[in-house]
């Protein structure tokens, strides 16, 4: 499918600078441009590609002035990078999507699914599930028994949510994810044995969630663990049970909140971050990559890194010292030999 | 199913204090309180919920003394915590089964499946594998050529357990845990590829062992990887190849072991921690989250922290200072101020 | 199946040492030797095992001296570690492989499917859709729209391959693997939640690459996540959008790249390593366990360790001196004394 640079810049409300009637049928980074396609730039790192660029058609900022001549068509909008996100939205939509359900899904005669909902291949829906209209269920899904999927939610082949859990709707599930599996509840015995703990609460996942492949979600002990609308979640995210994470938290991959902590709505948590259980972290906070919270962080807005985590900024001056430790204690031998040859 | 306050405590052997025909129907913890639920109280510092929860009936320990007036029938008990998990356990036990073996399930024609068996949909079993007796195993698990599946376990949706791996009586293992893959073991070539080294090995894991969803088990290179009795292991673990996890050992999430360590029984391991290949670890071990372990560590009952980690208390001594170090910096400076002055 | 040690001194071009018509029908570790079975001595570490072994036939170096009676039959070779690894491979290769498409399987009518290919139980191959020749597809994988796989490529149970991306030949993917999930981008609202950015891009993977089970590839913004020939990657590693790793290289457990970086080849990254976004790593370059690289490394073959990571040595300089800054602490208070009192 063509689309001109005059219909594009029809669409953005922008102004052309170039052949109007260029034509593309794809995207591709300003780096690595072909003939044919759609680029944008916003980054003024990235400036220097846009005089080399093979593309045929580039969206730049209103105000970008070039320094040099410019084979490609430009597009003139107000922000060139939510104009291309707005295009790739768009492009997203006209795909055509799956539908219909598969002869070879599996679903149990009391669970109920709405209208326009796609199950793929081998797909199984257990006992009183209810599943809402237009949702996508990729194919290898496993439902339990009485889990409600909101509509317009999308889950990914391969997926398992066990009994009771609710996901909202809009929600991305990504392949592989785990929702609803037993918290780590043990009571150690006299004998150094472990006695289960049951879990008999749930997981409940509220709208425009997106959850990152491979990541898993335990159900609570008792009550509910919660994840709350528009959280998006990183790859192989670990959250224990009883955890309850803010309104639009971000967490990057590998990132692990143990039980019974409460993340703050609009924090940003590095990957590879672990927090431990029983915590509180206020709203806005940021958590560098890889550090470790030991403790409750109740300032808004505080920025932590380390293993334990402190104030960043603070953590940086300590580890500038830390690599300079060979040179301090340097210092310090010298002060001792002059402090021997004064006390002599 | 209501239960009254009379009925729980004779099943508890505990005594009523209050309404002894308070009924409840489910269970809620006491800062969640609604009426017609049970809860418990065991931690001092949960006291204040008492005075103000909607729970009709509350455990409680023998000797408690309230402090205020409380609205909740209360049971009292000589361990208001283990008797709650006591109810919790009978709960799930009288919890309907799922049961029988699906039509959608396939099975090699020369597998062992025990009586009393539980097969979802799509679940697949190989030749000449072994399902014990009770054995659950819901949707979409994969059994390789000759596993064996010992009696009461239970496998989740998703789980796949690749050819000769053998697990025990009594397990529970999550979804989408993947047990026999081969071991990370290539040998470098003079042309700076790696020659993949044959993992002709197999895992074994012995009874009363908890699996977290998304954990990873690695065949060994020859003979096993083993996991020891009563070990307890959280979601997104890594074992690799011929590790050996000793008896009643538990690690938490996202905690990986590097290949031929042997790790002792009793020991506790935190989130995030590595531990690099061919170490030993002593019975009883601790390691705090997070840390890195990079030689073995013999003395039975050891806290470690840090990486490379070390003693606890003395990690802990360092980091305190670490933090200082800004402070400690302005304490040389002007000590070497001083010093100047003197030897002028 | 029986060999005799001649038998397998002529395949190795080896020499034999004892009984040339010792059986073997299996391999053991020689630290746990059996009667019937072959083993093998390297490491000199492991010499005293060689005194005491039961297995029936040992593989050792050509120039190996013995200090102790040996029990078993020795074939001395070039390279005992090389000759086994071999011995593993032949073994390997002679093991009867799944072969054929089972009727559970569900294949699309616009997908094409080589010759020789085992397709297991409830594996879904989706539009389009091409399969190369050779291929092993365990069951319940899940393969995309137009998703392309490489001649001669094992897929194990449980795999997740989205659509569009293409996966070279002789590769092997272990279970739970999920390749071409959505990179993690999201644009901040004013309203302080996110806006999800399409991910148009794919991932390629070249031929002769390995991927650990339960790891996660996310799939490019825009272009291709590319994982180059011969790379190995161990478990639950997290590969980001728009990531390249370069030829060879090998990563450890539970490590993380993230998005846009470009890792060159011949790399060793050790286990629970993170690397932030849009770095470059040089060709050669190791970096330590648990390790976290937070600006680019230009120089090749650099070694580097700690988070934010620096060179390896004068890192555990400074991680020797962070273990004595009790000790230093010390000092100092008794310099501060001495000058004090100087002072005075």
């Amino acid at each position: 499918m063509d689309f001109t640079a005059n219909i594009i810049a029809e669409f953005l409300k922008g102004t052309v600078e170039g052949d109007p009637e260029a034509k593309v049928s794809d995207v591709s980074k300003i780096e690595e441009g072909r003939p044919g396609t759609l680029s944008f730039l916003a980054n003024p790192k990235y400036e220097k590609f846009l005089y080399e660029t093979q593309s045929s058609v580039v969206i730049v900022n209103k105000d970008f002035q070039p320094q040099q001549e410019i084979g490609a068509t430009l597009i003139r909008v107000e922000n060139a990078y939510e104009a291309f996100a707005d295009l790739l939205h768009l492009y997203e939509q006209n795909k055509p999507k799956k539908n219909g359900i598969s002869k070879l899904a599996s679903i149990a005669e009391t669970a109920e699914v709405g209208e326009n909902v796609y199950m793929g291949e081998f797909t199984v829906v257990h006992e009183h599930a209810r599943i809402g209209d237009g949702v996508l269920m990729y194919p290898q899904v496993y439902i339990g028994d009485n889990v409600k999927i909101g509509a317009g939610t999308i889950i990914h082949s391969g997926v398992s949510i066990y009994e009771g859990c609710e996901i909202g709707a809009h929600c991305v599930i990504h392949s592989g994810v785990v929702i609803g599996s037993d918290g780590f509840g043990f009571a150690p015995n006299q004998d150094n044995n472990y006695k289960k703990i049951p879990q008999v609460g749930v997981v409940i996942i509220e709208d425009h969630v997106e959850i990152g492949a491979n990541s898993t979600i335990d159900r609570a002990t008792m009550g509910s663990t919660i994840i709350r609308k528009g959280v998006k979640l990183d790859n192989l995210i670990q959250i224990a049970h009883n955890v309850e994470v803010g309104e639009n938290t971000v967490m990057a991959a590998q990132s692990g909140i143990a039980g019974s902590t409460i993340v703050g709505k609009n924090c940003m948590i590095g990957g590879q971050v672990g927090v431990i259980g029983h915590l509180t972290v206020a709203d806005g906070v940021k958590i560098a990559a890889q550090s470790g919270v030991t403790k409750s962080i109740r300032e808004d807005k505080a920025v932590v890194q380390g293993t334990p985590s402190f104030e960043l900024g603070h953590y940086q001056r300590c580890y500038v010292l830390f690599r300079n430790l060979p040179d301090l204690k340097n210092q310090i031998n010298e002060l001792e030999r002059k402090v021997s040859e004064l006390t002599q």
